[in-house]
Parts: C-alpha cells; structure tokens; sequence
C-alpha cells in the first residue's frame, strides 16, 4: 500500500515536471513526436502482438467474455490504425496558443484570453489498448503529460505500446514521463490517483458505469465523467414518415452498443398506428425487440410485429443491444417530459417537419446534444469536425458532450500595461 | 442527521425544479425578478438591519474578532449598496442563449453551441451578508438556482435578506425556489450539499482555506475553488524603478486582504542596490513589514530600512496583511523558477521595458492571470470588464481567473439537418 502510494506519488511528479516542458514545447516539436510514436508503434509491432496475445490467451484462460476478447485483441490492421490515428492528430491544428478572446479596458490595459494546457490527465479505461494510443496522443497534441492507467487484461499490451511510444517521444526530444503507464493494476490505483490533489488536474475515466462510480467516490481532484447514453427519438405528427424510419433505424441499429445509440422511441399519437407498424417491421426484420407502452404495444401487435410490455425501468435503461423501449406521446410536450424524466441529458432526437415545434424540442430538452431531423449517433467528435475524440462528457462543467482537443485545455489571462494601478 | 440529509435534500429537488423553469424564463423575466429583488431589499431595511443587529450582537458576545465583526456588519448605506448591485446585475447582458460557435458540416448538418444555465449552484461562504445578494444575484442572471449556506453568525441576516428576494422573485412571476438558504448552518450540512450529485451541478465554496478544503474532502459534486493568491512582482533589471515601486506599492498596499494583492516582490541584481533602498523606505513608511532574503536584508539594512530575514515559508505564504517577502534573483529564469516553485499560479507580474523579456515571463508563468507593467490587483472581474464577479477561481477546470456571469454558465449542441444519418 505504501509502496503503491509512492508509485503513484511519483508519477504524478514526474509528470508534473515533464507537463511544464510540454506547456513550453514548439508545436512542430510535439508533432514530430506523435509521427515519431507512430512509427514506434509499427516498428515494435512483433513485441506488441506477442504481449497481445499472451494478453488474449490469459483473457480466454480466465473465461472472459467474447465481447471482451474481441476489444482486446490487437492485429497488424488494428496497429497500424492507431498509428494512422497519431499521425491524423499530428496533422490537426494545435489548440495551445489559441487566442480565445482579446480586448482592451478603458484604462488601457490590453487583456488576451490564450488557450494553455491542462497540466496533468490521468485517464482511467478499461481493455482496449487501442486507447492507450489514442489517449496518448490527443493528451500530448494538446500540451498535456497523462498518466494511463489500463485494464488488467491489458497490461501486457499496453506495457509495450507504451514502451514504444515513449522511444518516440525520445526521439523527438521531448521528456518520456509526458506519457506514463501505471505498471501495476491494483484496484487502489485508481483510488490513489483519484487523491492526486497538485499533481493531477484532470481524471478522465472512460468505461463502465462501475469504473466511473468508483472514481467518482474516491476523487479529490477535478473528474469529467462519461456516463451512459439514453438517447430519444422523438416521432412528431408532422415527421416524414420515411425519414423518421430512416432515422430511429440508423440510431438504433448501426451500432447498438455505444452511447450515442437510440434506447427510447417516442411517438405522436396521430401518427402512431401507421408509422409504428411500419418502423416495427423494420425494426423487427433487423433484430430489434420492441419493448413498448400498451398502447403501441397493442398496435404493434395488432400489425403483427412482436412487442412485449415495457417496464417502467426500461425507460431508464442504457440497454446497448438490440432492444428499443417504445411509447405514444400525447403531443411534444410530452415528450419533452418524458426525456426530461427519463433520459440521461446526453442526445435526443426531434423528427418533424414543423419548424416551430421542432425549435420548441432543441430549446427545451436539456441535452448535451440535441438534433432535429438527424441520428442520435451523430454525437461524436469526428462527426462534429473535432478531429479527434477522447469521449462524449456527460458532465455540464468545462466539457459537455464530444470532446476534442480543445476541450483538453485550460486558458490564462495575459495582461499587457504601461504602468496601471489601482 | 436523518432530517438534515431530507432537509438538503429537499431544497435540492426544489432547486432542480426551479432550475428547470428558469432556464426557459424570458430575459425580461430575470431582469425584472433582479430588479424587484433590489425593491425589496429596501423595502424590508427595517426587518434585515433588525435581524442584522441581532447577529452582530450575539457575535460581540461570543468575542468574535473586529474583523468578523465588520464583515457581518449592515448598515443602510451597505444595503443599498446591495441593491444596487442587483440593479447593476440587471443591467448587464444575459450569458444564457449567447451562440459560442455556429458551423456546417460537410453532410449539411447545421451545428450551433450555445449557452445554458448550470442548473443548480450551492454557493457556501462564510460572514458577509451582503454575499447572499451577490451571489443569489449572479446564479439568477445567469439562469441558475442557486441553495446558499452562509456562516452561522450571519443566519439571523442571511434569513431576512432570503425572504426579501424571494419575494423579489415572486414578483416577476419566477420560481420561489430560485433562490433558497438553508436554514441551518450545521457542519454536515456542508458535507451533505457536497453529496447531493444529481442536484447540485456545481458547488462553490468561498472563505478561508479551512472551510475549502472541508468541502473539497467531502464533495462528490464538481466544486470549484477559490483558494489563496501568492502573488509576485518581478521588477527586472530593465524595470522603470518609478513605474515598479508605484506597482508594488499599489499591489501589496491598497487592500492587503484580497487575494490578489502582491505577497511576495522579486528584484533583479542589477538594479537591487538603488531600487530595493527606494522601495524599502515608501513601503515601511507605509507600514508594511518586509521579510528578505540575505542579500536584500543586508541591502535594505544598509539603506537604513527595517527589515528581518524571511524563512522559506514567507514564500509560500498569504499574508493578507501589510508584511511583504523580499528576494534578490539572478534574472528573469529565476524569477519565473521562484514562481513556479513557491506562488500559488494565482496573480503576477512583471515590470520590465524590456519587449522580450515580458514576453517570456508572459508565456512561462502558468498563473490565472500574468501581467506585464500592471498591478497584481487587476485580477478582477470588474476590472476585467466582466460587470460582475462570483470569485476568482483557482481551479484549471471550467473557469481560471475572474468568473462573471459567463463562467456560471455550461453549453449544449443544437444540430439541425434534414433527415442525415451514419
């Protein structure tokens, strides 16, 4: 325990340290190094796939799941992608820098609002190595050192990803502690990196709801949390009846298992008898099982789609899967309740041809996305133009919804006189 | 403690409620609500100063300090003082609704990032009455709720001054729970507002360090700090000597116990000789005690100025009073070093007619707010233009610095397309 505190402990410094030199680097000096880690990669592929797959094979031997194992396991294809990914991130514009706001006060004094670094990330996820790349990098292009703190599934894996990644950096000349992987995997590191108070300024933790809840327990320093997607569509009596199809089939079915998917289908009662026996074919020949109100559960059934009752706690539920929970609405502004209710303020859906109604939903529904006439899945910081992604925040503080590499940042404000006192 | 946790609680399930109601409230709404609130303040002058002089004299009795004292202390004048700050509020844009960033995508979605409210705020503070107003003022401009827990020798004020604006707030048809004080000024009910995720979105602790670290320890809902300012003034050996002495005067004398007054004065070798003697007499003719390093003790000494030597804790200190600690540095790297090892990356400056010289100091100091030939004290709000300020924040997360009316706020995506989808 003492020894895994001084672990953490140190780190942290080191970190701290390496974070000052970032905080000064010249953009082209971290750009180097993201191409640098990009070769890296490619170039310790042997030692990475062999780590990989003694990963994999202790995975299987522990009877984890196939889910699990597929998120696990590396390939040459999946390598050279993260290494493609760090070269895309060494291509986009540095956020460091950036002047956000510039202005003078009457007394003369020039203000400028600049973006700098956050100083230190610590970034908390689960079995998929692949993120100990991208982590690496979007933390690094945007002046951040990071402490990465993986899955113990992964630890072999993301132990020689990271080796490689720090001869990059070497080779760029920038110091090795600006990326750091946690060597050990004991549940109290997540807890001692939480109670990093001066030498983490961010904890980032990405995975389950049970990772996160745990952080969020223990943490003394700032966290920003992605917690689950109960995303809506919302089917007003004004929608094209197409699109609306197009739209709920495309947010629940194109890949059920992020947050960004549809859980909850909701439908004006106008339209509801035609459109719901023609969606729930659609829905049904894909694999979806409807879970509905009476209402739509009967004329589900009626139209000869299966359906069983829906429970209150499906409204609720983040089910990842192929299961959709359905309901007839009165009018939009049930809907609007019903989100309210029962969503979790991530992305939610108005279908509709009605401008007025349709402005009525992105005002009123407190989402950190909020779309009209478009998938829920549209979330995402590749989507938004960000470039990159390091997750979808469901917090309302600092970042709220896609974050990109400007949301990896802090500002200061330089002021520039001739003398002015107060 | 049952009662209490149902008490907290409570008042955050009627904030959440109100909160909703606000966030859709017309501008107009608020602004009269502001307004009417300032009304009533006046308007029960008798009942507040009343319940006022009650707390001063329970405070006398327990021999509570002269300060405190003052700081719990209304008068007519400082009421209306109140009230007028609401009016001011009032006057001021509204951050709720403002457009941050507007673009297209290439597949024709139409994204817009907009302003909304937090939601809920729980502002904790200690002594001063008059902070319920501002406070309850800027949450509500904001679009806000807003649960205050003041010090418990101010609750008898702090009651009175609630039931006036929430009959402000009644007026203009808001909700009445827009603003709530919690009754009782227990130690857990701190600890419970801490706990109180999902209805409280961001806690705001202001004070003594004390009271901060209490709720950091505790929270599990974002907080954001307002800890101390060790700030410096670096003349450099380019300095204007008349310029830098009227700077470090003006920042370590005009008000001794902000957070942004100076603590610490940093001088080049070069010019230490003749400006440290200069110095050293206006500021002890001023009354400041000066605690020096040894070479600027022997200095000052020579000059016939009073002065003892400094530990090393003087550098690591916020004396809030009329004591300075004194250093000579090698140049301007050391003085940047001595910053970054001992300052508190609240507030400094640098005075220098040296272009380039600034500009280093301007880029390496990783402080809220760096200034260049200006006093530390500028680090406010009003000063910033900001029309109004909650607190100077010295977190990295969400708002660094001054934080007016823009910084209580979050933001959310509306995306408007025309049936898009993955």
């Amino acid at each position: 325990m003492a020894d895994l505190a001084q672990l953490i402990a140190q780190l942290g410094q080191q970190a701290r340290a390496a974070a000052r030199q970032l905080a000064l680097a010249p953009a082209s000096k971290i750009d180097s190094a993201l191409n640098a880690m990009a070769a890296g990669l490619i170039a310790a592929q042997a030692d990475i796939l062999s780590a990989n797959a003694a990963d994999v094979a202790a995975a299987r031997a522990n009877g984890q799941t196939p889910a699990l194992l597929d998120r696990l396991t590396l390939t040459p294809e999946r390598l050279a992608k993260c290494a493609a990914g760090l070269r895309e991130v060494a291509q986009l514009p540095h956020p460091v820098g950036g002047v956000l706001r510039e202005w003078t006060q009457p007394n003369g004094l020039k203000l400028t609002k600049v973006r700098v670094p956050l100083g230190v990330i610590g970034f908390i996820y689960e079995s998929r190595p692949n993120v100990t790349v991208d982590a690496a990098g979007l933390c690094l292009k945007s002046g951040n050192a990071v402490i990465l703190r993986g899955g113990s599934e992964a630890l072999r894996s993301n132990t020689a990803i990271a080796a490689a990644l720090v001869r990059g950096l070497a080779l760029a000349g920038l110091p090795a502690h600006a990326v750091q992987l946690v060597p050990v995997t004991d549940r109290d590191t997540v807890r001692l990196l939480g109670e990093s108070v001066g030498l983490i300024d961010l904890l980032i933790p990405r995975g389950g709801k049970g990772l996160i809840e745990t952080v969020v327990q223990s943490a003394r320093v700032p966290v920003i949390k992605h917690y689950d997607g109960i995303c809506a569509v919302y089917v007003d009596a004004a929608a094209d009846p197409a699109m609306a199809e197009q739209i709920i089939v495309n947010a629940k079915v194109s890949r059920p298992g992020v947050c960004n998917a549809a859980e909850t289908l909701l439908v004006h009662q106008d339209i509801a008898d035609q459109f719901l026996a023609s969606v729930g074919r659609t829905l049904a020949a894909r694999g979806v099982q409807l879970r509905a109100d009476p209402r739509a559960c009967a004329l589900l059934q009626q139209a000869g789609v299966p359906a069983i009752a829906a429970t209150n706690d499906d409204y609720r539920t983040e089910f990842l899967d192929l299961i959709l929970a359905v309901k007839i609405v009165d009018d939009c502004a049930a809907a609007i309740a019903h989100i309210g209710a029962h969503g979790s303020h991530h992305t939610d859906t108005i279908v509709t041809a009605d401008a007025a109604t349709a402005e009525r939903f992105l005002a009123e529904v407190d989402s950190a996305v909020v779309l009209w006439n478009a998938s829920t899945r549209f979330n995402d910081g590749h989507e938004f133009g960000f470039g990159a992604e390091i997750g979808i925040s469901t917090d309302r503080l600092h970042a709220r919804g896609p974050m990109g590499l400007e949301e990896l940042t802090s500002y200061k404000y330089v002021v520039r006189g001739a003398g002015q006192v107060r």
